[in-house]
C-alpha cells in the first residue's frame, strides 16, 4: 500500500469515526434541552455504547499501522501541510487512547461516577469529609493515568496535555505567577479606588423573552448563523459543534440580572463562531477539521464576551437597542454608568459567578493545588485548609464554608484534573489575539461603535479558525501575534479598563 | 456453546444493535423538530452511517449461526415463550435482511431518492408524465425485491410481509372486499341522509397555544406520561418510541380547524401508549420488546382517535373543558352539534384529510392498484385512468387532476409498496379490539363520560402491549378477541354512529 493510499484509508476511517461520534453530540444536546427526565438511564446506555464503538474503531491496530505508514513517508515533509498536521495529531490521539489500559479506564469511569455522587452530597451539606475518601481515590487514579501516559518533569504535564495538547507546566507556570502577582495588586487598587460602579443597573427586572430576543440579535450581529445553528436554554450553558452546518449554543436566563444570559450568549456564540469557522467542508473528521485546544477555544468565547461584549464602543451601539427592549430598567441609564455596571469587580467565593478581574485568581489557586496534589506535596485531607489560606491571601476574604470553597467545582469529582488552567490560558490568548486584531484593524473600536462585528469575525476565521489543528496552541499564538504567550496584554487591557472605571 | 449460551449471546448482540439503532431515532426526531436547515446534508450522512452499522452488525453470519443454534434446541418448544418468539422473529428479520443483495439495496436507495424528487415535481405540476418513468423503475425494483425475498402466490405477498409480518393477500383480500362493498353502500346512505352536521363549528378560530394545552391535557388523561415522553410540533405528525423511558409524539396545528391537532394528538398518543406499554424494561432490544406490526400499531392510534376521541361519551366530559378554553368558538355549542361536526363525512380527493368513513376506501383503491402493478395486470402508464375510474365508482366524484389523484401520496416514490393496507388493517383491528374491550368493561361509556380513560389504557396494555411480538397480528387478534380479523365490527360501529348523526 502506498503512503498516499494509507493516508486516504486513514482519513476515510477517521471521517467515519468522527461522524459516528457526532451522533453522540446530538444526544448530549438533547439530554440538556428536551429529553424527558425518565429517559436518563437509557440515554446513559446510548452514550456509553457510542463511546465504546468510537474508542474500539479508533484504537484498532490497523489505525496505528496506517499512521506509521504515513509517518515514514514524504507526506510529513512539510510540517504544517494538512497531511503532516493530521498525521501528527492522529499519532498523538492514537498513542493517548491506546496507552490507557482498559481496566484503568473502566476503574476511572466507575470511581468518578461514584465520586461525583458523593461530591453532590458533600457540597449540599458543605461537608468535606464526605468527599475526602473519593478525592483520594480520584487523585490516586489520576496519578496512575499520568504514569500510563508517561511524562517528563512532573505528572501534571501528562494530564494538562489531555486538554491543552503540547502545553507543559513549565510553559504556563511562569506566565501564571506573573499574572497572579499583578492581579492581586490590581484588585488592591480596585478595592481602594475612589469611584464605584452602580451594579444595581443590571440587577433589575429583565424580561426573559426580551433577553432572548436581544441575545439572538447580538449573536446574529457577531455573525452566528441561525441557518446552521441554534440558541437554546439549559441549566449549564455550553456550545456543541455537531458537524457540518450544525453548531448549537445554549444559555440560561436570570429574570433579575442582565449579565448572565447576555454575556453567556456572547461567550457561547464565540465558541460557536470558532466551530463554524473551521473548514469542516474540507477537513471534517480529521484534526484539520477540529479546534486546537480548550485554551484556544476559550480564547474565542472570552474575547467576544469580554474584549467585545464588555467594551464601551460595543455598547455605544447596542445600549440604545437594549434600551428600546428593556424600557423601564434601562431608562435614562448613561453609557458610562452601564459600562461600569457590567464591569463591576467584587471578590467572591464562586468561580463561575466571578467577574473578569477576579476570575483568573480562582483558576490559579486551583492550578496550584492540583499540581501539589499530583506531586504528593499536598494531601487531599489538607485541601480545605490550603484552599482557604490561599483564598484569603489572593482575594482578601475568609472562606465561610467548604461549599463556597474547595467543594464548589465539579471537575475533581469528574476526574478532570488538568482542565482548570485552560480557562486562564483562554483569557491570556484572547488578550494577545485581540491586541493583534487591533493592530491589523486600527479602527476596530469605530467599527464596534457602528455595530459592525463581522470584520473581527473574519479576522478570527482567517487567522485562527480555518487552521484547525494545523498549529498547536503555542505555535498558533506565535504565528498569529509573532510572540509567545504573554501575561502582559491581559493585564494591560484590564488595567486600562479598570483605571478608567474605578478612577485610580 | 450450549443453546442457552447462544441465546444469551444473541440477545446481547440484539440489545446492542437496537441501542445503536435507537440513537438514529433521536436524530430523526431532531431532524423533524429543531435541526437547523443547514444541517440537512450532514444529518443524512449521520443517518446513513448508523443504518449501515446496524445492518452490518445484524447480518453478521455469526448472528445467523446463533439463531440456528437456538432453533435446534428446547428453547423453541413452547411456541409463545419469550425465547421462542424472539428466535422466530429474529429468524424472520435475519432472513429478510440477508436475502436482499447489497447492490439491489443500493439501487433501490438510489432510484427512490430520485423518484421522490421527481414525484415532488410531478405533484407540484400535477403532471403524471414526469413521474411515470420513475414509477416504472420503482415497480420493477419492487418486483425484484419480491423475487429476492421469495413468496407463495403473488409477489405482493413478499412486500406486504415487510410491513405486516405473516399477513398474506389471501388473508386480507376477502375482508377488504366485503368492507369496500359495505362502505360504498354506507356512503350512499350518508349522501342521501335527511340530516347534515354543521361542520363550521370546528372550522372557526382556535388559538394554537390553547390547542396545545388542550391536546396535552387529553394526552395526559389517556395516560401518556410526560415524564417519559414529549409532545412537539412538526410538519408531518409521527410518534417515535426511542427506548426505555423515551416516547415522543409530534403533531401540527391549524389555527382555523380544531380537528387536525386534536385528533392528530390523540392518534399519536395512541401510538405512544403502545410504545411505552411494551415491556421494554425486560425485553428491550429483542422482538418481545417491539410492536407487532404496522397494522396493530395503527389499531392503537385509530382506536384513541376514533372509537374514543370521536365518541359522544368522551365529549360529554371533554366538551365543557374545551369550551372553557375556546370560549368564543365553542360558546353555546351543544354536545350533539359538536359530535356531528367532528364526525362529518364528505367524500374528498385527499386521503390524509379524509374522514373516518371514506378513509378506508382511499386505502382499498391503492391496495387494488398496487397488486395489479406487481402482477403486471396494470401498467404504470395506465395508473391515472384506472385510479380515476375506480375513484368515481367508490366515491361518486370525478378526479379533477392527478395531484388530487394518483400523485398525492409519497409511498410509491419512496418504494413503500405494500404499506397502504396496514392503515385499513389498523382500522379493522381497532374495531375488533374495541368491541372486546367493551365486552370486558360494559361501563366503558360511563367511564368516558367521567373522563376516565385509564382503564382502557390498562386493558390495551395487558391484552396487547405487553406481549411485544409474542404473537403475530392475526394470532394476537384471535388471542384477544377469540376470532380472526373481521370487517363487521368496523362496519357495525360506523353504521351505528352515522345512522344516529345522519338520521337514516
Amino acid at each position: 500500500m502506498s503512503a498516499q493510499a494509507s493516508y486516504d484509508e486513514l482519513v476515510k476511517r477517521c471521517k467515519e469515526i468522527t461522524l459516528l461520534s457526532s451522533t453522540s453530540s446530538i444526544l448530549y444536546w438533547d439530554q440538556h434541552t428536551f429529553m424527558p427526565a425518565g429517559a436518563a438511564a437509557f440515554r446513559a446506555d446510548q452514550m456509553s455504547l457510542l463511546s465504546k464503538l468510537v474508542h474500539t474503531q479508533f484504537t484498532d491496530p490497523k489505525v496505528g499501522e496506517l499512521i506509521s505508514d504515513c509517518e515514514q513517508s514524504d507526506l510529513v515533509n512539510d510540517a504544517v501541510s494538512p497531511e503532516a498536521a493530521n498525521i501528527r495529531e492522529l499519532r498523538w490521539q492514537y498513542d493517548k487512547q491506546t496507552k490507557l489500559p482498559a481496566d484503568l479506564v473502566e476503574e476511572i469511569t466507575k470511581i468518578t461516577t461514584l465520586a461525583n455522587q458523593h461530591w453532590v452530597d458533600a457540597r449540599a451539606k458543605s461537608d468535606f469529609k464526605i468527599f475526602l475518601p473519593w478525592l483520594e481515590k480520584v487523585i490516586a487514579l489520576e496519578k496512575k493515568k499520568a504514569d500510563a501516559y508517561g511524562y517528563e518533569g512532573e505528572p501534571y504535564n501528562a494530564l494538562l496535555d489531555d486538554y491543552e495538547p503540547g502545553a507543559t507546566v513549565d510553559d504556563v507556570v511562569e506566565v501564571f505567577k506573573n499574572l497572579r502577582n499583578e492581579l492581586v495588586e490590581l484588585l488592591q487598587k480596585i478595592k481602594n479606588a475612589p469611584k464605584k460602579p452602580d451594579v444595581s443597573i443590571v440587577e433589575r427586572e429583565y424580561d426573559v423573552k426580551l433577553q432572548k430576543i436581544f441575545g439572538e440579535s447580538v449573536a446574529a450581529a457577531m455573525g452566528f448563523d441561525f441557518n446552521t445553528g441554534r440558541l437554546d436554554t439549559t441549566t449549564h450553558p455550553f456550545c456543541t459543534g455537531i458537524g457540518i452546518g450544525d453548531t448549537r449554543i445554549l444559555t440560561r436566563y436570570n429574570p433579575n440580572r442582565l449579565n448572565d444570559a447576555l454575556f453567556g450568549t456572547m461567550h457561547e456564540a464565540g465558541h460557536g463562531l470558532y466551530e463554524s469557522g473551521i473548514d469542516k467542508a474540507t477537513h471534517f473528521g480529521t484534526p484539520m477539521g477540529e479546534s486546537v485546544s480548550l485554551g484556544i477555544h476559550e480564547s474565542q468565547s472570552r474575547m467576544w464576551e469580554n474584549q467585545v461584549g464588555r467594551s464601551k464602543p460595543f455598547w455605544k451601539y447596542f445600549l440604545p437597542q437594549a434600551q428600546r427592549l428593556f424600557r423601564k430598567s434601562l431608562a435614562g441609564v448613561s453609557l458610562d454608568d452601564f459600562y461600569g455596571a457590567i464591569n463591576n469587580v467584587t471578590p467572591s467565593y464562586i468561580r463561575v459567578e466571578a467577574d473578569e478581574a477576579t476570575y483568573n485568581l480562582h483558576i490559579l489557586l486551583r492550578f496550584e493545588l492540583e499540581r501539589a496534589l499530583l506531586t504528593g506535596d499536598l494531601k487531599p485531607a489538607d485541601v480545605p485548609g490550603e484552599w482557604n489560606s490561599r483564598f484569603k491571601k489572593y482575594f482578601g476574604i475568609e472562606v465561610d464554608k467548604d461549599a463556597n470553597g474547595c467543594l464548589q467545582d465539579v471537575h475533581w469529582s469528574a476526574g478532570l484534573v488538568g482542565y482548570f488552567p485552560t480557562y486562564t490560558l483562554g483569557n491570556l490568548y484572547s488578550a494577545c489575539f485581540f491586541d493583534k486584531a487591533r493592530q491589523d484593524m486600527p479602527d476596530l473600536d469605530q467599527q464596534f461603535e457602528r455595530g459592525e462585528l463581522l470584520n473581527l469575525r473574519e479576522w478570527l476565521r482567517n487567522n485562527i479558525h480555518v487552521h484547525g489543528q494545523r498549529y498547536r496552541a503555542g505555535d498558533l499564538c506565535k504565528k498569529v501575534t509573532g510572540k509567545p504567550l504573554d501575561y502582559k496584554p491581559l493585564i494591560d487591557y484590564m488595567t486600562a479598563k479598570y483605571s478608567e472605571i474605578y478612577g485610580f
